[in-house]
């Protein structure tokens, strides 16, 4: 075997001996080299670690993790040819704090000379079905920075390594190429898709990640053949009863040249299947490596076996050798431009995942969807308080919110936001988003208060409310409270405000020092079953008008005796609904200009066997409903009119339409405890029309850009029709949506948290709101009542009018402002401290001016010194609005108010790399045949960006 | 923690930072301090690797220990504190085998600077009950020579670590303390005296190994405190579910200070109980350490733990540090001899072992008997192949006669003659034995061919015949065969020859030319039934008279058609026996001028449920017998008398007297195979006569110094009377008798391998002969039908008369002679060739005269180029003969024939150690009252020994 031999006597004459201070010759220079005569088998040895899942982080880490890093460094450092690709950054995180020195200086070396590349490099490897874009980024930003900052330049991922997602976004592959990556790997697709692939040797293809930035979003994808396991009787783990290499020709069990035999017999069928003379072969799986040496030990002689007993496939000589990721993209890529081969190119994603007939891994898009709200939650105050530090200079390693920031990373695992993790492990997620929560709020207080009253002397202290959807708030429960209310998007919104209180009078003062009008309303449940803290009996809601972007305004609360102040409000009459007065069931809905029947319902499919957190199964595809008829009741006030439905005595909905926003109707639903004596229940709302939908329906890649589903079809392969509902399921980070091509009318629901949805039949949408049950799927939780006992609320957001829009704006952009004004809705801070003497500022921007309806200033970090991390997004995609979905351009020469920028450097996505550094392979197929992204910014500090592009800058700034 | 921060600050500062070249700083001064004032708590990092068990050798080693040796070593570099101890040789070697220069230097280092430190070294960790002292010293000496020539001599071991045995022997002591150990430690003893020694701190002490060889024998004993495993909940290892130490003090689950705590209980509740301020505590268990770092990363934390959360004892501050049983043996030196503190002294053994309430391990005493006496055909052979291999000086590293020592010093590890693995590994041990024992045939064939024939040209081809016992051997099947009778023993013997032949009427030519007479009978069972071979139908025994020592005498068969020749030896008229015509059972004996009622017969033990491969525990006490009336035939012949019984279809028996030899009577049985649907059977043979015994029987412990055992009575601790039967057996490897102290009579049985033996009733002496068993003990076997469908064929010696001896010897010095002769019976070479021509040398000896009645040369073989290794035993102890336990001196100037010694330069037991150089701690309990033994020698090369004594010398030689 060529490669071993070659770098055996490298090291006998000291060449790849490298000491520290050597130039390093990492990233491509490093591979092993293919050879275009042979059959290059590249065997990456990996350790796939859950940020969770059977136990917490930290258990994993203590019990598991460490060992394997430690135990991987110093094999690796035996023997130059080893390689070990490392992904979790949150773990490396944990390990490197624990290291000396020396040992730390082997990990550089070892990632300088290209053993120890990093991949993926995120904080964790994110689900891709529940996390919205803002998530991905921004934890994938967290871990680059730790890996930059700590091991250079050769640490820079250039791999995405989604191995165990369940199922596969557009946009990782769109946000995976912006970072820089040149490949993408992933394990898990549906069983057909797999099986159609490997037959038309299209498991390497082209995935083209945005159907608006054209080939910017284009990268190499892989999938693993062997799910991301050893062969089959090849893992050579510790914990594995494999049979080890026994080399001994002497000893009975001596397996050599059969165990060499075994691996050629796999490596020729895998080959067969794959398009280029280039196969990779993973060994490892989950925790593996935990002794690594124990790994190498026989995956070293297994390669030597191939010089041993030369094998070959189609009159190839087989070679063996241990490589990367990396390392395979570019030996495919060099065999794609060598032979002008063009990849297959796929346009469309990876769901719904079934990983076996009729077993759809569908209900993990709707599992503990508590723990779904709680970080859109973490991040709305993670984005709020990065704005706020970078406005007041707070340095990047602030430990608070770096708090936040790490936890919002770990929360991103495909086994926490999923919900597909033991309970005791959903609580540590819990109290580890807690912790950063109220870690940051800690930091944001003395901005705040600082902000507010202009002086660094002052006592002011202000409190998050995390629980004042349950009506229970400590703050508010007093006679006066003062609130800040926080607006983290790039322009100015107005928004309703909802806090619990105990009684029904107060006077409210805004920053003008005018009285503002509000509403009281009693609960509609009483929480105090659901927390044992001391609940309040009423919400008060009010709308914080024309909030300032990126800054805040101050309102005074104080109990008065009076009545409460007389309207001054006009009433929404745009938008209103009508309920039926019998069924007690919404009938029809009027906004944009049209008016459509409708209807709405909760209803629930019995959980069948196999369903649990991660598969949904009903055990029958017509789902029931809760109640044959609903009680209602009227609500109207200043600020919305509602009717609230009681389905049951586990299900209540206020439909609620707001006066000063017609732009959506809400419904506020409380759902649960659910008995799941039946097995379980997995309940749904579900809206029907009379659209002519034609089987089509719509839905988000993870918040951003929209892809067209057809029921009962699969673009890429042949459909087989095993599960009615849940085969027809697909994330819902944001919008779910219907269309009839005839009267131009569309439908939209959006969420407030990620669900699963579907259109199961024409007219219809219908979206998964809960599911507790006690049945289990084959994934290996297996938990005896799953959710079960839990009580969610939750709220969706109806827009209904003609594609076209409202004359002002299409309806997509419609929705699209409405997505972003609840999925970075104001964050509320409170205070019931006796503040009136204090307050010198009660409003602040640190814009000067709102930025365009179809941009958001998506991040706003300190960096460096004097260094900003900013990044620009067009919000709209190329074909959304006529007149929005166009190129933009930002002016950030004078924007901001805090500080002045007089430099700009682009970088790729993730902040990393100087985007005169970003050297991505080509692919041939990759033709720019699509819209081309900018990349020019000029001194005059004017960034133009196209539909959908996100600009990534580093800033050089000036506080003023 | 002192010891910790000294290091670190060494290591700092480059001290501990050993280059290759360094002047090693191994044995006693690597020893961490010991404080005075504290209490030294000594951690030693270890793994038990069992060679094989549930699985083979080579398995456990591929699948196991090659992690185990792997990891370690590297994780040793890591952190020069961190110590391991590595045990079993047989396992060292391959993995040595193994490892390029670089990783072996790295062993070197580690060994150099006492880090990685060697303990027992043996080839295997030996069974005691089971093994013949010849068996351990060799495999002693394979292990410490292997060592020696790799690691040099900071690899000496100064510690016996017996952790597993199932009891143990004083043998063994006295071996290990002759090897030039200081201290020996084990965790297996009767759960009444440990409670008991515990109870009195005294599982530190000083165990006296022999009655005859004085404080020469004495080694200080320490008995672990908590099994051999770590200290409950801190198993660190990948294997185990304890949790981590998880110092991260945000982590939820962080136990640090816990952790330090509950370890410190440990420590002090230990403390409490041991007889210094020191104690060890092992981290460690059966092949743990495969993923070392994993473990060596917390022990880390757990050491550093307490210095930050410092704990006390009695006032005095735990000190916790890396350490080995050799520093902890000499930290408990220095404290005996500053305080002048005697240990308590033990002069008897630790059987029988009951680990729990009515659980005697004394199962494997007896148990998988074919694989006991295969071992001593191994034996003799292998002695005899290194006699041979001096007398023509073929090298030490002969790979053929090496591949015997080895599988013999696998066979003796105490899973291995102990019957205690399982079946396939028992066929593993098999087949390496049989491996060894046909590699070194082919080495032993050419040198007796040479010798023979006076030339290398020839073609002779001389076999062993192993199946002989169940009447298979293809070259006797022959018309004409050759026999080379191999006498291994230092003296001139005379020995029954028994072959299996075709045909009833033979010539047989002995060197002299005489024709030899015979006698040939029907086999007595159809062996066929149990080999697949073909089998020949009669037995053919002759004496082969006056067979010279270290020599061979050649006998040619011819088959005639005439009558066998007529007698012409005179019959034994000494020793005769009765048998009763009614029951057919042995009704008396006459030997050595006395006349004994004796009863013989076979009876069985049902096996209760707890029986298997280690532990005895019958359904009832009371054993049934076979057969109320046993079949009988008398065989009268010319080279012995007999008596066939047939007790059932799977019980029979020859009782034989040879008419050249009066010293005994044999008992020739063939047991099985067992019915095991009533749960098993243990088939014991009994002796029964009047003597008065008074409750005391006596056993041999390793085939050596004999040990007077009491019914129902330990010397050490309270007896508990839980298994009447298994509760008093005891471990036969030669001998069981009992005393009449009125009378003077004595009775023995001696063995053709080790069992399991007692006195159950005064006068009655019952071994274990075979057991097979469907039930299960709780040692992890688990066997479904242990030992099912097994024959097994073996002898008893019986010897009768008074202790005072038949007038030129003790009863004791007669005994000692007959197991002697049978322990090293000739070993028959054949070949069935036509070798008349080429048959120039028909006898030979490589002794020039017998060496007397009470030595034995123990040892004979080649060592290094011109040194042969030489061991001289004095074969009675002190009290058995008047006139042969007396200092004996060996002439060894002009002893040899095929070499003349020019120097002899003693050493220790295994020949690692020149005397000069052995240096052994010194106790304060251990005074010279017992006789001095001899070390002296001169230039006349006159060697005296004590009774009992061995003493060990490298020879250099010429070659005559």
């Amino acid at each position: 075997m060529w490669v071993a031999t070659l770098c055996f006597f490298l090291v006998a004459s000291g060449v790849l001996s490298k000491p520290v201070d050597d130039e390093p010759t990492c990233g491509y220079d490093a591979c092993p080299l293919s050879d275009p005569a042979t059959l290059n088998v590249h065997v990456v040895p990996h350790s796939h670690d859950d940020v969770g899942w059977l136990k917490t982080f930290d258990q994993y880490y203590f019990q598991d993790v460490q060992n394997v890093i430690s135990s991987v460094i110093v094999a690796l450092k035996l023997n130059p040819e080893r390689r070990f690709v490392q992904v979790e950054t949150a773990f490396f995180k944990k390990w490197w704090d624990q290291q000396k020195d020396s040992v730390r200086q082997d990990v550089i070396n070892l990632v300088n000379n290209g053993q120890f590349e990093i991949i993926n490099g995120a904080w964790s490897m994110n689900d891709e079905a529940a996390v919205n874009y803002q998530y991905t980024i921004d934890q994938y930003t967290l871990g680059l920075r730790y890996l930059e900052d700590r091991l250079g330049k050769c640490s820079r991922p250039r791999v995405g390594w989604q191995i165990d997602p369940f199922g596969h976004s557009r946009e990782q592959a769109s946000i995976s190429a912006q970072l820089g990556f040149d490949s993408l790997y992933f394990a898990r697709l549906d069983y057909r898709d797999k099986i159609n692939r490997l037959s038309k040797k299209s498991g390497d293809l082209l995935w083209r990640g945005s159907s608006s930035l054209g080939n910017a979003a284009d990268i190499f994808t892989s999938v693993l053949y062997n799910h991301y396991s050893a062969p089959p009787g090849f893992c050579f783990d510790i914990v594995c009863d494999d049979d080890p290499i026994i080399d001994d020709p002497e000893s009975p069990d001596y397996n050599y040249q059969n165990r060499v035999e075994t691996f050629a017999n796999f490596v020729r069928e895998q080959a067969s299947k794959y398009p280029t003379n280039n196969i990779i072969v993973v060994m490892g799986d989950d925790f593996r490596y935990q002794a690594a040496l124990n790994s190498y030990i026989n995956t070293d002689r297994l390669i030597a076996g191939f010089d041993l007993f030369p094998q070959t496939f189609q009159g190839k000589t087989i070679k063996v050798f241990y490589s990367t990721p990396s390392c395979y993209a570019k030996a495919v890529n060099d065999y794609a431009i060598t032979n002008d081969y063009n990849l297959e190119i796929k346009t469309d994603d990876f769901f719904p995942y079934a990983d076996g007939v009729g077993n759809l891994v569908v209900g993990y898009f709707t599992s503990r969807p508590a723990s779904k709200r709680f970080v859109r939650d973490g991040n709305i105050l993670l984005q709020t308080a990065k704005q706020l530090a970078a406005a007041v200079n707070v340095p990047y390693d602030n430990v608070e919110i770096n708090s936040l920031k790490e936890a919002m990373g770990v929360l991103q695992h495909h086994d926490a936001i999923t919900g597909t993790e033991l309970i005791d492990v959903t609580h540590d997620y819990h109290r580890l988003l807690h912790k950063g929560i109220s870690d940051t709020s800690d930091a944001v207080d003395p901005i705040l208060s600082n902000l507010i009253t202009g002086s660094g002397d002052n006592d002011l202290q202000f409190k998050s409310c995390l629980l004042a959807n349950v009506s229970y708030c400590p703050e508010t429960k007093s006679d006066q409270f003062t609130l800040v209310v926080y607006n983290p998007l790039s322009r100015v919104v107005s928004s309703p405000i909802s806090v619990p209180v105990d009684t029904e009078t107060w006077s409210i003062v805004d920053p003008e020092g005018q009285e503002v009008i509000y509403q009281v309303e009693p609960t509609v449940i009483d929480f105090s079953e659901i927390i044992p803290e001391a609940v309040s009996p009423f919400f008060l809601e009010f709308v914080a008008t024309d909030l300032p972007p990126f800054g805040y305004k101050v309102y005074t609360f104080a109990k008065t005796e009076s009545a409460k102040i007389k309207s001054v409000t006009v009433g929404n009459e745009d938008t209103s609904f009508e309920v039926d007065e019998t069924t007690g069931l919404l009938t029809s809905v009027t906004m944009n200009g049209v008016t459509l029947d409708i209807s709405q319902d909760f209803l629930y499919y019995t959980s069948g066997g196999g369903s649990q957190a991660y598969v949904f199964t009903p055990a029958s595809n017509d789902p029931q409903t809760i109640a044959s008829t609903v009680t209602t009741s009227v609500v109207e006030g200043d600020i919305y009119s509602a009717v609230v439905q009681e389905f049951s005595d586990w299900a209540h909905q206020t439909i609620k339409v707001y006066k000063h926003d017609s732009s959506h109707i809400e419904f506020d639903y409380i759902i649960g405890p659910l008995d799941i004596n039946d097995g379980g229940k997995e309940v749904i709302s579900r809206f029907t029309t009379s659209l002519n939908t034609e089987g089509a329906f719509y839905t988000d890649s993870n918040g951003r850009e929209t892809l067209k589903r057809v029921r009962n079809y699969r673009p890429d392969y042949e459909y087989t029709d095993e599960q009615p509902v849940s085969g027809n399921y697909y994330p819902i980070t944001s919008k779910l949506a219907i269309k009839d091509e005839d009267s131009g009318l569309e439908v939209a629901v959006l969420n407030d948290r990620s669900q699963g949805g579907s259109s199961i039949e024409d007219g219809q949408l219908e979206l998964m709101v809960h599911r507790a049950i006690s049945t289990s799927d084959a994934f290996g939780l297996d938990e005896q009542e799953y959710d079960h006992g839990i009580v969610i609320r939750g709220k969706h957001y109806l827009v209904v009018g003609p594609s076209s829009g409202n004359g002002e704006k299409s309806l997509a952009a419609i929705e699209r402002d409405v997505v972003q004004r609840k999925f970075l809705q104001p964050w509320v801070f409170v205070t019931n401290q006796d503040v009136s003497d204090q307050l010198v500022n009660l409003q602040f921007s640190n814009l000067k001016t709102s930025l365009p309806d179809n941009v958001q200033l998506l991040t706003l970090e300190p960096w460096k010194d004097n260094t900003i991390l900013l990044r620009l997004e067009h919000v709209l995609e190329k074909d959304d609005d006529p007149n929005l979905s166009v190129d933009v351009t930002v002016d950030l020469s004078d924007l901001f108010v805090a500080f002045t920028i007089s430099e700009l450097a682009e970088t790729t996505l993730a902040g990393n790399i100087p985007i005169d550094e970003y050297e991505p392979l080509h692919w041939p197929g990759s033709t720019n045949d699509t819209p081309k992204v900018r990349r020019d910014v000029g001194a005059d500090l004017q960034v133009t960006l196209s539909p959908m592009q996100i600009r990534t800058f580093l800033a050089t700034v000036t506080y003023n």
